[in-house]
């Protein structure tokens, strides 16, 4: 087996410039482009297919955990947004208005989700009644705004898409297991479909979701060591409960207020995929959601057989469920390859005379570029295998790469050395605010999750007992 | 076989209060409740099961006729609405409009598309360059807002969810054999999914879509004899084209603009399919789109071996797919009986100790109400079937009820008592805007959709030589 040595030219480097990388890679492979209002992003056929790869997977998830669809309106009154003190705070500053409507001023400005807590609350407190009625598992699919400064497509956009989960329950212990349980979805989700190993822990009072109690966050590690959010599950207690007078009478008689939670992910994944796995040649497309699972490259196109053998081949593989594409075009065999290997689809097949004549396939793995041969009649089963294969070896790569990546660090000295080498730094923390704020002035690290085993002795920052380990990273 | 006689006596009476009817089915049922904002609704749990469903159906079909699916911007700038005459006439005073957005006032007023025919056009300009590129053929799953005065649930709401296909040809022909070929897709899904008869045809001037050629619609007659526009397919010519700049190189070395379509259905089917089958009973479910296909209800639950039988009948019938409850709450029997008719789920089983010593089961159909027997080993096959005979005689059923209900009429006042009798009533036309007007006046009756075929020899209105042969009728 011999490494292919095609290379991708026009993409920046993605050692030396990785922001520039992104950009070339995301526009390039047409996966989404810039919209005309600032801050906007147009999803194209190819990645959207992804985004539709991602929902289906998520969805029948959420619905073996007993979850259903809802819709809820894209509008909601302004008033509601300013009953739940954190949330108005954390949000208000970044909702688009909608003052207009039907050529006539509105008498109450109304605002475009930035999430969707305050209206599911107002609907829960109308259908909600009795114990009976509990819990309430419901999960919307849909488009929310947030005015950004600066964005990047799929990482920060001020319009994008994602599932945002809303359950009530009728006690604390119910609502935390629910918050809990989302969030293992959520890891297993992208272990198993994404092929990114994540950290998970609850996020410090700062990096929480505004109105929540305790919010847990999945964090995954991108090509040049920043972390990236890539799904959050909030613990919301009974502050959206009380702020929309969501009650219910319980076994015992009494009225008492629901407990609530929350959880979403969103097209951010995308981003995450991306950066994650993506090479000089480009994208490297985790098999489960990959738009395209293999690609059918002819060889010596016009002799007789090939291109029927080819259609054939195809034919085959779509009847077994893989997403295949033929590449009949007229473009040259190694333009093709370079086409295909920017676009990051995992396994491509070439198929020419010498080929059909062996009864054999050539493969060449995206993963680690390495080629070989298969037999032409195992072809479902092999190529099946293949992308099983492919998809935990991505994931142990990637695996190893985060573990070998997290490193300790017991002064401010170090734990900027650890981030500005592309590390995770796992770093003891008082827990008060200001050492908080020092690190991120320090080394322009947040606190990305609390780790559940605190095992360091003191406070990176003050030199103060150590209540939590914290992995710190510079953040997406 | 004996006909139920179980009766729901809380609804309004369907035959002499059909929009009362409506109201309490759709709000009894839980597909549907009142947002806050006035003009929207929440769309609930089993409500959106249904478009789930529809999505599921439709979505296959576009993607088998080589459409693929994107996802364009919610907020375009107001400018683009300008560009097209005909359709910032039609569009602008329906459209909500973001003038305030990250806290500040935003230099150009963004409006929350009510479609999005500009700014597909304003990407597709960026994208097409040669004959190459073409044709580019996209579908988007959107929600979509158009601020309407009186609004119905499913019917007519500020914000509704939709798909809407835009494509882009290199000839008018391809065009138009596009925008047929869309509404033939329709047509079939209608009669194979939601076991509605539509009637097809060109729209007239003051009918069709703002900034079309030439507008082509699917009408369905509801319950009331009233029209329900139940989909659109339009052809665009070089409108939307030239207001957009998106022009191509040809073969021939010319630089052309491209002539476009576009197409969509809405959650509006939803009310479609309550309106053509509905009863005094509640819903009844077209089979294909029934969130609930079978029902099981336990008879004499509490008796050794009934619940377990009824688990594991549910488990045969979920594993050979067919979308499956046992209702084993605390309820009566007749208690369930009448929820569960109301719900409109399509096949009833009732399961009890008799049934089981005789290897049975009773069944009873939701469209005919009639109640049978079938033997309990063969049910998958047995369920399967007669959910299909169900779609179809729901299917029949409601043809025969629009065939029989398609009248003639060569005076205003014969055109007037048809539809004033809950009809669709076949008249002449001499193609001038007048008389158009003259009979939406008279008859409150409005052009559905031209005839194919020229039947008729006078207009319906002056007398005059017809044009055309046109389906009148009164419409949602």
């Amino acid at each position: 087996m011999a490494k292919d040595s095609q290379f991708v030219s026009q993409i920046a480097d993605i050692e030396t410039n990785f922001p520039q990388w992104y950009t070339d890679v995301v526009l390039k492979t047409k996966l989404v482009d810039y919209g005309p209002v600032k801050g906007t992003m147009v999803i194209r056929p190819y990645g959207y297919a992804i985004w539709e790869n991602i929902q289906h997977e998520l969805d029948r998830r959420f619905k073996e955990t007993g979850h259903e669809n809802a819709y809820f309106p894209l509008l909601i009154p302004m008033s509601f947004m300013t009953r739940e003190a954190e949330h108005v705070e954390g949000f208000a500053p970044e909702v688009a208005v909608v003052t207009h409507a039907g050529g006539e001023k509105l008498a109450e400005p109304l605002c475009i989700r930035p999430t969707s807590e305050t209206i599911f609350g107002n609907m829960y407190s109308k259908w909600i009644q009795s114990y009976r009625d509990l819990p309430v598992l419901m999960n919307q699919w849909a488009n929310v705004m947030r005015w950004e400064k600066t964005t990047r497509p799929f990482l920060r956009t001020s319009e994008f898409l994602w599932q945002e989960g809303h359950t009530a329950h009728a006690t604390e212990e119910e609502a935390l297991e629910e918050t809990m349980k989302m969030l293992a979805v959520y890891e297993e989700f992208a272990k198993t479909c994404l092929s990114m190993p994540v950290i998970t822990g609850r996020k410090t009072e700062k990096e929480k979701f505004a109105g929540a109690v305790a919010t847990f966050g999945m964090e995954a590690m991108m090509h040049d060591g920043k972390s990236l959010q890539a799904g959050t599950s909030h613990y919301l207690g009974q502050n959206f409960a009380k702020a929309f007078d969501v009650k219910f009478l319980d076994k015992d008689g009494v009225q008492k207020y629901v407990y609530t939670a929350s959880w979403g992910v969103s097209t951010r994944l995308i981003g995450a995929l991306i950066m994650t796995h993506g090479d000089q040649r480009g994208l490297v497309m985790p098999p489960v959601v990959a738009p395209v699972q293999a690609v059918i490259v002819p060889i010596a196109a016009k002799k007789e057989g090939v291109l029927e053998a080819c259609a054939h081949l195809k034919a085959r593989l779509v009847a077994a469920g893989i997403r295949t594409v033929l590449d009949d075009s007229d473009n040259s065999p190694g333009w093709k390859f370079n086409e295909w290997e920017m676009k990051g689809v995992p396994v491509r097949i070439e198929l020419g005379p010498r080929d059909l004549e062996a009864g054999k396939m050539t493969v060449c793995r995206r993963d680690t570029l390495i080629k070989g041969e298969l037999a032409l009649d195992e072809a479902e089963h092999a190529i099946a295998a293949l992308l099983k294969e492919i998809a935990e070896n991505m994931y142990n790569t990637a695996k190893e790469r985060l573990e070998s990546r997290i490193v300790e660090a017991d002064t401010l000295d170090g734990l900027l050395a650890g981030v500005a080498g592309g590390n995770f730094v796992r770093a003891g923390w008082c827990g008060c605010r200001a050492c908080e704020d020092k690190v991120k002035e320090f080394a322009q690290a947040t606190a990305r999750v609390l780790d559940a085993q605190n095992t360091a002795s003191t406070c990176v920052a003050c030199g103060k007992k150590a209540e939590h380990t914290v992995i710190f990273a510079r953040a997406y």
